[in-house]
């Protein structure tokens, strides 16, 4: 552990960025300036002494990746200083329409921001999952002489990160996975938006930590001592079987008259503060956004040096090519997000003569078939891996080695009962790259997980989410296990794929169209229950979102349905049939998908001419886009066998024959019905 | 602290616990026999030596509260073997159609269940809410003499409900408010659903609860070790400025032939072992759903006891209405949960004269105007107090008083950072009576309790949420913070008013409807930004959750609306005017209120004649259900100025009246329109 070197720039740049984040916030009039300014000796120590990462290559592999919990200003000044693909008028745009610099960073929109954060203790979570990443790839590829995977994952975080359930649980995780690359640095300036910390947050941080199995440091002076963040930085990458928490003394909006107070926490700091605080800092207090050559030199060095790594690294790699081409070819395939060719014919299909089984059970059967061929999928379950089915036999556990339970190049991870850090765990995965996650719970715990669920979609992240029980179907544990209003809250998130296969070739539609759409979450809502392989399914068709399952000319009726519901509605139009009413069966696996097909696609399959009636055991909310009439729950489920529970809710064959016969009574007076989907305007 | 003295029926009552939790699985074929099984013994002592509660009315005010917060069957054989409404039939029944015992325990279905619970870490939160009502109205209410309001609270929770964040939010917040009567006891088996708990739960739970500011206390052999059991709970009750946490090793379906693996966790025993377990325990191994006569009369005499306390304690309460009479009168309305007369003459109407104002404001107007009268309001917000104004002038924190910053008897509750663990609280407090909580975050963090807010709905907790920044118009913290699917979320949940107020008088109306649904959890969306007030408003129209605000008679068009959106469809409609075009208006702040009025209400309000379209600047799903056309957010919000956001995305006066031109336009050759309401059937 080499000694702490100081720098004649480095207070000037410390000044440069604590000033530069007050003159962001301060033209944008909204942002939090408080925290930068307190944590800029820190970034500047950490980006100065220790980050690897080239700015000129914001996707080289082997980076470090720096994490933003408490997302804010402070990380845009740091790319811009950087040179990151980040403009002094993008700084100037902050928090402005259509600009690069939103008010919190989003992974995927700006250069250098490797996931979404500002929601907090979701940054914590990403870290978790991106040094879970580094573990595994490491364990998998890495080779004596051949170090390739081995970066750090920096995460800052704030007070509101740590008391938010969702880094708890990350921490619990990391801690029991011996991460040692994950390096968390809590900004502890006692204050929150509501005021000083000990209003609500009196806990011990330090033994908390200490609880989970993490290494804890403490630097007692964060806006001056920077030796001490050297020191405990360099300790901290020194501790290879732990992660490592440095809490931080520092004071928010160090150099404000308001400083320490959460006066400067979330609002620009008034005119007079800014200049005072410029002249403390040396700086002229009347110029804006200025940046000295010194500090644009110093960080155009560090740039140069992490140039220089990755040119490094870029020779290793082709050293390692020479030695590995196995390896290589894989490793490199997966760095560029590519699945191996033809993947896909390993995708199971069936016929009605194959036998009825859960939809879950289908998606275990897909996960046996495609896993020996996708090193990529890395996934688990909240503990629930014998109902999830989410274990294919012969896989490994990740775990840490010492544990005897498995080993980092393993694949499946335990998650115990833990859904949203699981979750947000998943997106740092997915933001590693080279990874494809996979979560699992029951259906109706994915809500409590929904705040990470919105920030894949929002970010971008691949996560494939095998979300079983989906319905009353789950039968005996009742209404507080039955997803209702589930299935419409994940298909009005945008760029959220939500399907629910109705069985055993849009099991596999489901998983082909998930696992070749790199930039969208999909969650496969898969039943307890058994059900028939559908006369007319296939992969191909099912992989449209949605498609005419049974075709009839001049219908009197069409009715469209999801998941376990399109066998049920199968029923109904022969019973229907037998009565002279000529019924269509829609399925429609995945709204999303569904809807970006071309118009007259879709006006072939949800056709004008008869009335169309949705079946769906579930809320009926949303149905009504894409049908005439809707039958569904019309509230909670109920606990029971799941036959008798579908027979109360009249979700039978019989029972949809008769609410289908009253569909069409009630529309023939009516004359030619006209497809909902046929609109004065589309959004 | 008296010794515990061992009683003759003791074992023979632990083992019927034990044999009963079996037989009920096992005819229901479908259950989780193994934590009764391991936690019968310290159910015993809890039951026979501790708990205050009296069978015959379960409703008494001061029992003690006992939370299964890893909901199961042993929660129902107790409450048979008590002598609550709960037959031996009932428990055969278990997991049945229509049963009074469901899968999991809900609040409100069967006598003598507290909280709903089931889905982990819920009955943790709810059980930290229970004792802060405890704390709260003994502070407000208890005098010298007159220990009226002194119950414990008793949690019992598994390792699944500790791995929750839902679980570690409420425990670092009950032990900041060092909640003295608040017993948890964790069932420390090393078992969950994946297999040992060591393949993902390893943390110190001890050291955790020590870092939150527990008492911690352990028995190590919580197969046998009755007093082990009495004395820790013993001490637990005397330690009065800390909750406990009690780890207690049980093994998991103790008596069975797999006890301690998981293998007797969520299946039924086989029936050789279930004969085995029997004679084991001395009883006849084919005898089914017996009961040792010397149990249900040890059982008796524990209910007698409760019957003698609380008829103890009626004569308390009255001996403090002589000499309290108005804190008397008050705490008997409370605990009746009635409000008080004409509270509701309180709050403010407006006219359009009056200023515009954002509806987060109106809200706090509100608040301010009603909490005077209303002390059975508690509560605050989660760390964003100054932006979601939850917190008027001269309210007291709740906090210890030790910490100088409030006493028990303040009502304003500082939640920290923890979404989830707020609303699982409040959850408890409602479960506790007498105290109406409101709970306060940006509505996008709603979704981080998503968990804890279906439970409100479905156990019929009034949990009111002043949920602020409800939408685009919160501009500069952009799309991570902008709402879109949390709406239709909300809405899609049984028995959940999701409130989105346009102007003062909706806001009134709101509050007005929220309070007086006392089954009922609201959530009220509430803007950032500034709204006028209404031409058309008033609190007794909203209140019906939907009406026409603007009338015209042979309307070319109704625009639906909801919140900020309702002023611009005023404006399109004033521009449309100016073209010929009659606009009414429809003004719907709740979808469920809506939806509960008479048929001829309904139609009335969206009548059939002309088209309808939909105004929200949110997801348009959903609302297909009361329009022909919607306009809303194609995708996700944007980062920016408010104003500029909503030109962004065509959300104007202007571009709507040009929408409505088109929608006009394109339902004219198609003749006279239906409502949308007019349906073939309902469900
Ligand atoms: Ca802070
Ligand atoms: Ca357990």
């Amino acid at each position: 552990m080499s000694a702490f070197a100081p720098l004649q720039a480095d207070d000037v740049a410390i000044a440069t960025i604590r000033t530069l984040s007050v003159d962001v916030v301060g033209k944008a009039n909204s942002g939090h300036p408080g925290a930068p300014m307190g944590m800029a000796p820190v970034t500047h120590v950490l980006f100065s002494r220790f980050l690897n990462a080239n700015p000129k290559n914001s996707k080289w592999f082997n980076r470090d990746r720096f994490v933003l919990s408490n997302g804010c200003a402070l990380q845009y000044v740091t790319l811009h200083l950087l040179g990151y693909q980040l403009s002094m008028d993008d700084l100037k745009a902050f928090r402005q329409l259509d600009s690069k610099t939103p008010g919190h960073p989003e992974a995927g929109h700006t250069d250098g921001i490797e996931v979404t954060t500002g929601p907090l203790g979701q940054g914590f979570g990403n870290g978790v999952g991106l040094a879970i990443a580094q573990a595994h790839l490491a364990a998998v590829y890495n080779k004596d002489g051949f170090d390739l995977i081995n970066n750090f994952t920096y995460v800052f975080c704030g007070d509101g990160c740590l008391m938010e359930g969702v880094a708890s649980e990350a921490a619990s995780l990391a801690g029991h996975l011996q991460l040692g690359n994950l390096i968390v640095i809590y900004d502890d300036n006692h204050i929150s938006i509501d005021g000083d910390t000990n209003v609500a947050f009196t806990e011990n941080v330090e033994q908390r930590f200490s609880s989970y199995g993490w290494q804890v440091l403490h630097v007692d002076d964060g806006d001056n001592d920077l030796k001490g963040m050297y020191n405990a930085i360099a300790e901290a990458r020194q501790e290879k079987s732990k992660p490592t928490i440095i809490r931080l003394r520092t004071t928010i909006g160090y150099g404000s008259k308001q400083q320490g107070t959460h006066g400067v926490h979330g609002a620009p700091l008034k005119a007079d503060d800014i200049e005072a605080l410029k002249s403390r800092f040396g700086f002229a207090p009347d110029q804006k956004f200025h940046v000295p050559q010194e500090t644009y030199d110093l960080y155009a060095d560090f740039g140069k040096r992490g140039a220089a790594l990755e040119a490094e690294w870029n020779s290793l790699l082709a050293a390692y090519g020479q030695k590995y081409p196995k390896e290589h070819a894989e490793l490199t395939r997966r760095i560029s997000g590519k699945l191996p060719e033809g993947w896909e014919k390993n995708l199971p299909v069936y016929t009605p003569a194959d036998a009825a089984q859960a939809s879950r059970k289908l998606s275990e059967i897909v996960l046996t078939s495609i896993i020996p061929s996708l090193p990529d999928l890395i996934g688990g379950s909240a503990d629930l891996t014998g109902s999830n089915l989410t274990k294919v036999k012969g896989s490994v556990d990740f775990q840490p080695p010492s544990t005897g339970l498995g080993t980092y190049a393993g694949t499946y991870i335990r998650y115990g009962v833990r859904e949203h850090g699981m979750a947000a765990i998943a997106n740092g995965l997915a933001a590693y790259g080279a990874v494809v996650p996979f979560v699992a719970t029951f259906l109706n715990f994915v809500s409590y997980a929904s705040g990470a669920v919105r920030l894949s979609a929002l970010s971008g992240h691949q996560v494939i989410w095998v979300a079983t029980h989906d319905s009353i179907g789950l039968g005996e544990d009742g209404p507080t296990h039955q997803p209702v209003e589930t299935g419409i809250a994940l298909r009005a998130t945008p760029n959220l794929a939500f399907w629910r296969p109705a069985d055993g070739n849009e099991t596999s539609a489901a998983y082909y169209v998930a696992l070749e759409s790199k930039k969208t979450p999909s969650v496969l809502s898969l039943s307890r229950q058994n059900l028939p392989n559908l006369e007319g399914s296939s992969l191909q068709k099912a992989a449209r979102g949605g498609y005419v399952l049974h075709e009839e000319d001049n219908e009197d009726l069409t009715i469209v349905s999801s998941g376990s519901e399109v066998s049920i509605a199968v029923e109904a139009a022969a019973k229907l049939k037998a009565q002279g009413i000529k019924t269509r069966i829609v399925s429609l696996p995945c709204w999303l998908v569904f809807d970006q097909q071309d118009e007259e696609y879709r006006l072939s399959v949800l056709r004008s001419g008869a009335p169309i009636l949705s079946l769906e055991a579930s809320s009926t909310a949303g149905w009504q886009k894409y049908s005439h009439e809707q039958f569904g729950l019309p509230a909670w489920g109920a606990s029971g066998p799941y036959q008798k529970v579908y027979e109360k809710f009249g979700i039978t064959g019989s029972n949809i024959a008769v609410v289908g016969k009253k569909v069409v009574d009630f529309y023939k007076p009516r004359g030619k019905v006209e497809s909902p989907l046929v609109k004065a305007f589309h959004l």
